[in-house]
């Protein structure tokens, strides 16, 4: 067997969390092309943003992302991850802190996300990125143990 | 082998759209115990209702369907429904119809919704329900075509 580009054999190997830190990498520095790079090849793919319409296809979450783009990364970082794992496939369901900067100093805005990833021939992809309106404080997980915190 | 009871061997072989079908009748019924039928044994399960907090876990998720139906069951009507299969799990994203009545007759509201499901050895079970509030007229989705709508 041919040896398999060193990119190529590393997405191969790369766990559903390294490809959901790539996912939150690129969205914290606006790189559009390696924020697509972690999505599925399928037409049915879904993104919803907080307060947005349903985005369904590479073509249409690749524009509304480059909109977004437009005025500046996301500063978004994923806390109090949930996993659930299926054979080929895990969910993620988390809360991302959002970073704003603002004239009274830095202030955190909270966003619900669902995350399902599917293991496909090119490695753990992402397939849905559900993300709700969330809250203008931390919020309140009874749920929450120590497992997981990260 | 001995044989299952009737109503388990129907559950093994039912299909994503038997459960998810399933789930939308026990909620247009207000029927909690058919309502959580479908979903999976597992804690770490999520349910997020339209501006609400994460629900994790079967008792939170069926202490807050418990409290809704307190108020009447859930008039909603899956739509527009697109399905990503992978191995042992599938994704439903949909739009659900709500239908109000009100003192200017009946009126409908939107909600954007994912659903996912694994499949586990009591057949497919729900283990994600995310909501996201919707909209007061029926989404436009360029990404409908004529298998997509049901």
């Amino acid at each position: 067997m041919a040896a398999r580009p060193k990119s190529q054999t590393a997405s191969l190997v790369a766990s559903c969390d390294d490809v959901e830190a790539q996912f939150y990498e690129a969205l914290q520095q606006g790189d559009l092309e390696r924020l697509m790079s972690v999505w599925a090849d399928d037409d049915d793919i879904v993104c919803v943003h907080p307060g947005g319409q349903r985005l369904v296809g590479p073509q249409a979450i690749r524009a509304a992302f480059e909109s977004i783009f437009g005025n500046g990364p996301i500063p978004a970082t994923p806390t109090h991850v949930r996993r659930i794992e299926g054979p080929g496939c895990t969910v993620h369901h988390l809360h991302e802190r959002i970073d704003i900067k603002t004239d009274e100093g830095p202030q955190a805005a909270w966003v619900i996300t669902t995350n399902v990833y599917l293991k496909t021939v090119h490695g753990w992809r992402l397939v849905a990125h559900h993300a709700s309106p969330g809250f203008a404080r931390e919020p309140i997980d009874p749920a929450d143990g120590p497992s997981t915190l990260h």
